[in-house]
């Protein structure tokens, strides 16, 4: 990835909208713009002293400098630094050091005492309280403002690297549908797909692998655990939600199962779910239709045949170094598509109705606008796959 | 857990410090004073419509509100007010709001212009940004300085259910260590533990599962993964680094092995982290010990016997709902110990050095302080585990 130029272009337009600085915490736009990788999350924090002060602090007019602690689990960035000629400078904090100092001089590049600094949006409250009293004059911006516009569309080293990303969760997809048997649960076939990932050369899951089984009399349950104890059972449809991250990139990629032959009805439901994924990808037209275009050719298509899309969650969304990213498939969203936006479109159905979930069925594919509308970037069978009772 | 002692608890806490309201996303201090569960974390962000907004509002002088999105990976939050008396209602917001309408409506019952709010340590910049603009003449504090001091020591329930979750650990450890034979893979073993966590009833991992293997010529790099692709050999050492979350509390947990007869210089090592980690735990005499009583009590007797603690890494830290909490095994804490307080006590050596770990050695347990010094909570062996070669 060309690095150089996506600071470069991200330091113009800074200078350009009066940002003198901005401050990233490990995440997806410090990989966008740098590189340095995210590690595997934690179920629940950990501290390093000085992780809160860690990060990329990139200047308008100068260097783009990392801070890391010296010890501990956020000690990685120091080795992540290494290799990477465009990072000018990196700032350890030793454990003798007051990370708070430690900004400070750096921040003290800056010159003058007003200006705007545009920070990550998830970066902590801790953080940027401190921010705000080391630069009481700064106005303070989100830096997604300028990063996700840069983001939204992907080069063709980004859908590579993308292809890749769908290519490995396809396989472990295969992986994990050969398991499906009477008696196995959702989180052995989850963990299979966790485990798969890693073996195939991705970084991690992209999102918490959901597996989900349910059939008459005990009914989907759209709640707490994405993967839980249930065990699969004849006359059971199954939904796959899983995707990895490959090399900063995500995927997002859902099929459907059945246990024992599959009633008409579900046959006709995965038919009318595969008709709608054509129906949004044929609505992605660049310059001419907008997110919500895509929401109303899938929805219709849904509709038209007497069933309704599922709305515990939407019908896409935007996809790149983040799992969820602008563009929204969301009528708040109204954004014009654009060629080489990437799009995973979900449609899914629930029968008979969202309360009472016996059936489920859903496909997810990772998508990209092109002048002739979306094209798929996975390359799974998207059939409905029947599993021996 | 009695939630309603702790709530009314930290209500006081607020009147008397002036805290008009208290802002907590889903995490730590959410789960601990409401039991609101935490998700597993997803691998790169995902986005619901509001999610940002998501969490509890705590008023000093009345209501508990919790915020949450109808739709997507964060509305998990209503099924989880389900059954909890002590919250007092549950907003939701729904496609068509704003979100910051929503919050400015809640915070209208604050009445008074001015005052303080204090907001979780991790809250994201792009909610405090909304915060500061709807409370523009509120002065901003971080919510851990009255919630560590009231986590930080623990009540018979929770050492009973961090008691279970070091069981849970113990046993996922014992199935992990049985799949010990030369040409595994660390991540192989790793992805095992982070299956048995949830088989046996833990909610997740705390953190990144850690296997590391290491031998002469193939030195042990503390870098960006926890566990890799490299394959066991005879003449390696094991070290593991695991911890589930069951019902909102953490274990952590570490033990060492060998492939084939360890040599000498092994056993010995071994047998002085042994030490070290029963010196650390006599030390914790409450109101008598500080952290630094404790880390000077584990370093001393490593240096002792001519060794280093590795450290990469500190002696311990705090656990509790979080992995790493307060009071830390750091020379910058300076707690007094107390009864009921519980550390991470983790000594490690690596040889022949720091910079080229040929072996490793650790063990973690989580420790209780008593009157009598530290006392174990896991009852897991803690023998040098020796592996057919």
């Amino acid at each position: 990835m060309d690095f150089f130029s996506r600071l470069s272009k991200l330091q113009a337009t800074m200078c350009e909208r009066g940002i003198d600085v901005m401050f990233l915490q490990p995440g997806a736009s410090l990989v966008y713009l740098t590189g340095i990788r995210r590690q595997e999350p934690h179920g629940a924090a950990t501290h390093t002293h000085g992780n809160w002060a860690a990060g990329g602090i990139i200047f308008a007019d100068g260097d783009v400098v990392i801070v890391s602690p010296r010890r501990g689990v956020g000690s990685y960035l120091i080795s992540e630094t290494e290799g990477k000629p465009w990072i000018d400078s990196l700032v350890v904090i030793a454990h003798e050091d007051d990370p708070t100092d430690v900004l400070g001089d750096i921040l003290q590049r800056l010159g003058s005492k007003k200006g705007t600094i545009a920070v990550d949006d998830r970066l902590w409250s801790q953080t940027i309280l401190v921010l705000q009293d080391l630069l009481p004059d700064f106005a303070f911006t989100l830096a997604s403002e300028i990063v996700a516009p840069m983001r939204r569309t992907k080069d063709e080293e980004e859908l590579e690297t993308m292809r890749t990303a769908a290519h490995i969760t396809g396989q472990a997809f295969e992986t994990a549908v050969a398991m499906l048997k009477p008696g196995v649960t959702e989180m052995e076939v989850a963990a299979e797909i966790d485990y798969q990932f890693k073996k195939l050369g991705a970084q991690f899951s992209a999102f918490a692998t959901g597996v989900r089984f349910s059939g008459p009399d005990r009914p989907f349950i759209y709640g707490f655990r994405r993967s839980g104890s249930r065990e699969l059972a004849p006359g059971d449809s199954v939904t796959f939600d899983l995707g990895c991250v490959y090399n900063g990139y995500c995927a997002d990629f859902g099929r459907s199962a059945f246990v024992g032959e599959p009633p008409a009805t579900y046959r006709e439901i995965h038919d009318v779910v595969l008709q709608a994924e054509k129906a949004g990808m044929a609505a992605m037209l660049p310059g001419r239709a907008t997110t919500t275009d895509v929401i109303s050719a899938v929805q219709e298509l849904i509709m038209d045949h007497g069933y309704e899309q599922d709305l515990r969650h939407g019908v896409g969304h935007g996809i790149g170094v983040d799992t969820h990213e602008p563009p929204f498939l969301s009528y708040l969203d109204q954004t014009v598509l654009e060629t080489n936006m990437t799009f995973a479109l979900e449609p899914s159905i629930s029968y008979p109705g969202l309360d009472k979930a016996e059936w489920w069925n859903r496909v997810e594919d990772v998508i990209v606008v092109t002048e002739q509308g979306g094209q798929f970037i996975s390359q799974v069978d998207r059939k409905l796959y029947v599993v021996d009772s």
